[in-house]
């Protein structure tokens, strides 16, 4: 870090993404991908035509990616935004409606990154810790007088809010934008979707890195009523208009209409979510009630990194938080069931090992 | 625009990116990408295998194509930082040295997103008008007191300022960041890389959008000492961490390892640009003493405007810039030699409609 660094960007804590290990080839249990490939379409869509068209600048508008994700939830491309992964949707989402007059609440036990964005920008961010069994105190969230950002369902513990629960934090914070990450949705939990005809100030951001197996492509997108959506276009024409590419654009396009594919990949990843669970829990694991690709869970007789690191050892990660709360707690993507045949396995070895 | 939105974002005046038109084909001349398609070898890389991995996110610290990057100019990959597109570099670079206490100096003329981003990050810029044949009065940014931000050459007006000059810019300036752009800096002009080893608060930024033909991929980098770099990694993980999507890092790889396509490309455009000056010249043009893969030229007889206006209807597009000193000139980037034959032509027909 040099001298010439802010000083406010001098103190803050970058994020801290999963490992992506570049050599040894483990089992990546460890940042909520899909285990499947994306759709057959996109493979077509990102034709040996299209990659040599790549000296051309992509559609700053992204038209026709907004105009697919407007289709599948039936709402105008005015009420869509598009941006390189809901990082930058989020990132874009902080810029415009926070700074050191204008504060935001956020879960304390939540996505990490809401922390790092409120530091990056100098916005005071009000923490609420959630409750012991890691549901949210709702009513810790009306009325705040502040923008509210939330994830729902909850990472890393998984958990869905009822949609009722949502409408009130979003109608009794009228005068600030509650922003929903929906990243996890597919997977669980009820939408926020049915409430935009109602809330001018609701913003729903999602993924494309989750459900639709496309986390290397960088793709993630908000919903909302077009003067919010026209707030997030200013931003991203004021940072960096091109943000998505040609090729990426393409994939989100096919990747939203093969609606049969992605039914079959979230069954599937469902299914061994149901399934892992009841192995763990005969195991004696602990674990929340998952809305999501993965279990929040805490294994008996170890901590979370102990076990973490056994089972890197084996050749499978998962993720551990060094979080106070959460030190109990690993979370495990839900994979493939050959995959979670394996989690399994190792894990009944490594019980041996520490309950001999 | 909501009621939310913070009011410095309501009150700027967002970047207006050239004419991407996404129906009726034209000859596109408005944006600098380059005619020629990427090397074969970004082909290979984007394999069908690799599209099917799309489901992983990136390598978030990019180590490949920093290595590849670093190994061309003779760096180490921590004095190479990479972005989405050369933008996103430079809002991180803006975020990183500058706020309402940090101020930065840039000229009046140049890429028109530097004033943007002064004003998304709340930024007071000293503005420097340029000299009237527009080469830049090198004396208003010495010893500034603040980082400066300079394009070389400059857009639009396509020159370059001498290596000395921007030594003398650099130094002065030692208490503060001085970015260099050199996103045309492989068409002409001296490069501020020999610099490097003498100045740590020197930072050069590049593009793979115009002499690498990956406009559509959107890769950008950043050439500095460690401890500049550090900064700008900082930054990137605390707004978006996998910022560059698989696809594009394996392209940028490719495209700066196949030294002799990006030779042959570059020898070509510069003729090009040679031929194009000369023809436009007998045609009474009066245009700049271009370092770029774009002419700054001004038509006898009519405004830029109209100039463009009148190819435009006859399917040509060029880039007219609504700035009052710019008024009789347009931006015309140099494509393949059927398409500058083309662009004579046509302007040969307007010169005989304006001049009957």
């Amino acid at each position: 870090m040099s001298d010439f660094l802010l000083p406010r960007l001098q103190a803050l804590e970058p994020y801290v993404p999963g490992e992506q290990p570049q050599g040894r080839s483990f089992i990546k249990l460890n940042t909520n991908e899909s285990p499947f490939p994306p759709s057959p379409r996109v493979l077509e869509a990102l034709s040996r035509e299209k990659i040599a068209q790549l000296n051309l600048y992509p559609d700053p508008l992204a038209y026709e990616l907004r105009k697919a994700i407007a289709a599948e939830y039936g709402l105008a491309p005015e009420q869509v935004f598009v941006g390189n992964g809901s990082d930058e949707v989020l990132g874009f989402a902080f810029l415009a409606y926070g700074d050191n007059a204008h504060p935001v609440t956020i879960p304390e036990i939540s996505y990490g990154f809401y922390k790092v964005f409120a530091q990056l920008f100098g916005i005071a961010p009000t923490v609420i810790p959630l409750n012991a069994d890691f549901t949210l105190p709702v009513e810790k969230f009306l009325a705040t007088g502040t923008s509210v950002v939330l994830a729902n369902p909850n990472a890393p513990t998984a958990l869905a809010l009822p949609l009722q629960d949502i409408e009130r934090i979003v109608q009794t914070n009228a005068g600030h934008v509650v922003l929903i990450d929906e990243a996890y949705i597919d997977f669980g939990g009820e939408s926020a979707l049915p409430l935009l005809e109602k809330y001018p100030n609701l913003l729903i951001v999602r993924t494309y890195s989750k459900s639709r197996s496309l986390a290397g492509g960088r793709l993630g997108y908000a919903l909302g009523n077009q003067p919010l959506i026209e707030d997030l276009e200013r931003v991203k024409s004021s940072f960096h208009p091109y943000s998505i590419n040609s090729l990426t654009m393409a994939a989100g396009i096919q990747a939203m209409k093969d609606k049969g594919y992605f039914a079959a990949c979230l069954e599937d990843i469902i299914r061994q979510r149901q399934e892992m669970a009841k192995a763990l829990k005969a195991l004696d694991f602990k674990m929340t009630d998952s809305a999501t690709n993965f279990l929040f869970a805490s294994p008996p007789g170890m901590s979370g990194q102990d076990y973490y690191q056994r089972l890197k050892e084996r050749g499978i990660l998962v993720r551990y938080l060094s979080h106070p709360k959460l030190e109990s707690y690993v979370r495990i993507t839900i994979g493939t069931k050959a995959q979670m045949e394996q989690l399994i396995a190792e894990t009944k070895e490594i019980l041996k090992e520490v309950q001999p």
